[in-house]
């Protein structure tokens, strides 16, 4: 694999397992074995690799919401519940491999973060805006397909999003997936009118 | 103030304001203009130390709860809407004061230490469940007293629990209380079946 790559994996793994605070540039460069010089040829700063590995995050999450969860085979609302359905299996895994539910890695990094760093901030605030828009496309296609009551789905959007950060925090604080499995389907039901 | 109250205080306040990992127990000594020693002497730890101050939060969270928000002078189901607004208008404060909207500080510890440090994990979910308790009381009664269709009020009260982390945490992400001001009282709306 190259050089980039690995610290860019090395990063993603360790920041998501643990924070951004905890994990320093000799630990990525240990796990990724690359030298300090390489790491800093690549990347300036800590903080400019974690800009790269939430732009990776959000590239592997558009690709699992476009390809799998939002697919146009089912109804707009069970696209939501399979989009629920994908966060209990990805959380279970993420336990199984490490012993923990690792949780969100935006919603991680912004709660760390928001306070100290507005550069990291602005980026995940611009990536929750896309999920939300992406939340939005469906929703739109749920008024027009199926027989529902209107409503603002702009803001039912930012709700969806909000429930699912929620729920994914509870399920690390608890460290039990099982949490997302049982709760996180109702977010198909918020509604803000 | 006495030497012990101006260290708690001085932890509350950067912790809440930054993160765990950010705030060393020198600056929370210089702080609270204490010496090492006499930080060591009440607080063998920066853990310690956490745990006492998730502790204070806990006891003014329950005292604004039931004093305030939970008081029986209006229908259940209102009192969730009244937290609601209580929480706009402190995160709203805090920003005022700080230039940040700081989040919660049972999330903002939970998400950044969970995987770390199994004590402080164990602690933010003990805080949960006597928060999801204090929900429950709430939809209990309002099964009793109004008019509505009957549901899981311990599964409803946790899904509140995580809607209200997950708003909080957007407002955070996006230092914007007013999201939690639009999107919040439709926590009472929140129905698991």
């Amino acid at each position: 694999m190259q050089t980039q790559q690995r610290i860019l994996n090395a990063a993603r793994e360790l920041i998501h397992s643990r924070s951004y605070a905890d994990v320093g540039v000799a630990l990525i460069c240990d796990r990724a074995q690359v030298k300090k010089g390489s790491f800093y040829h690549f990347y300036p700063s800590k903080q400019e690799l974690t800009l790269a590995v939430l732009d990776t995050y959000f590239v592997d999450m558009k690709e699992q919401l476009l390809d799998n969860a939002f697919k146009n085979d089912i109804p707009p609302l069970a696209r939501l519940k399979r989009m629920a359905q994908m966060a209990y299996e990805f959380q279970k895994e993420l336990q199984k491999q490490t012993g923990h539910v690792l949780g969100c890695p935006f919603g991680n990094i912004a709660t760390e973060l928001s306070t100290q760093d507005e550069t990291i901030r602005k980026k995940v605030e611009h990536i929750f805006t896309k999920l939300q828009s992406g939340i939005k496309q469906v929703l739109v296609q749920a008024q027009e397909d199926e027989c529902i009551e209107p409503f603002n789905t702009e803001a039912t959007a930012e709700a969806m999003l909000a429930y699912f950060e929620g729920i994914v925090l509870l399920a690390k604080t608890r460290n039990d997936p099982e949490i997302i499995k049982q709760l996180l389907p109702a977010i198909a039901d918020i509604r803000i009118i």
